[in-house]
């Protein structure tokens, strides 16, 4: 049976999984990498900026879930780029060069579809104007038995949690302030009755925080 | 010297130190007692309430911390109660009781000063018309060689770490989303730079947050 997971989604204190003011130098807005730099030293990370080495405890244990068993990705637009409303750079293929992390297709939502772009190792970006059941139905499809990950950002984890559409969700709690940025939990009062929730801090300061839907 | 701590303090996940809707019946009005009940089991807790035993893990290490070496206590006038404005029921003397769980002098910030409260035990009620650091200069004074407490709620907590008064601060995470209420975080961007921040998770489902001033 094909789930729906998210994995290694940061947020901060005050529950921002992303700062304001985004631009193709800062992905995460004023953030900048807080949200995630004590989870950059994992094995996973580092493998997927070229690196070798990295760390193997917990942190790389979340981390490493990331990729397992995961058939299709969906994402926000902004996810892909900092772009708003129609395209005006169909050069961009976001951030993650030549050769993505994803390795699977990813499907974009966004109300401006444009053609799908098919990069090296088998990562292909769909732009789809869809709902998110809609979108998963068609990630599922593409999928075939594994499973769906929604990649972020925090507008578009928030829609499928609403939606009731998430299986199992990883979030890291980063010990930051961020102040402003997009909020990951509003609108999802009483989301504790839906799923088993564990929590566990790592010596490197963040705490891993699961969701298992009941 | 004399330190000035937070202790027990719980957030939601969202960042909500109190739900909306305050009354005398629901002193954290619709988050219950969903904020703290992982922590109520503690020794501590359960003396607080007049009962015997209690778990003696790691969360009542935390909740034991509360009172050591406290020589006054201050609060917001929302934590000693629901009335807004110019107090029309005086008799109101907080939800503690007859002996409350102070045992020191207790000073509630609140534009609208009343008589001082005495009460068994050594606890006192005192409203006072203060900023921040002016409550604080009359609470360390009342404490002597003690520690003095802020004991909330969440805007008086926020208030004092804005005014960087705060050497302490325990917060713990209830796995929760209130959704609403009155936010910890908010305007307290940046917290993490002015303090050295650990964080610890323990089988009752909380993290203990703990912020020493650097």
């Amino acid at each position: 049976m094909s789930l729906v997971r998210v994995h290694n989604f940061a947020v901060s204190l005050d529950g921002f999984g992303t700062g304001e003011g985004q631009s193709f130098e800062q992905p995460f807005g004023h953030a900048g990498s807080r949200l995630l730099d004590r989870f950059l030293d994992t094995r996973t990370f580092r493998k997927m900026h070229g690196e070798a080495g990295g760390s193997t405890g917990a942190d790389e244990a979340f981390a490493s879930n990331w990729g397992t068993g995961i058939g299709a990705e969906i994402m926000g637009r902004n996810k892909f780029g900092p772009q708003r409303g129609p395209w005006v750079d169909e050069d961009w293929r976001g951030w993650w060069g030549d050769d993505p992390v994803f390795h699977t297709p990813v499907f974009v939502l966004t109300h401006n579809p444009r053609p799908t772009i098919r990069l090296k190792g088998g990562t292909t970006f769909h732009f789809i104007d869809a709902t998110p059941a809609e979108a998963l139905r068609i990630a599922q499809e593409a999928a075939g038995e594994l499973d769906v990950r929604i990649g972020g950002g925090p507008s578009t984890v928030r829609q499928f949690l609403a939606a009731d559409l998430i299986d199992h969700m990883h979030v890291v709690i980063a010990p930051i302030v961020l102040g402003r940025g997009e909020r990951l939990w509003d609108g999802l009062e009483g989301l504790e009755e839906r799923f088993d929730i564990e929590a566990v801090s790592t010596p490197s300061g963040v705490t891993h925080v699961t969701f298992t839907r009941r």
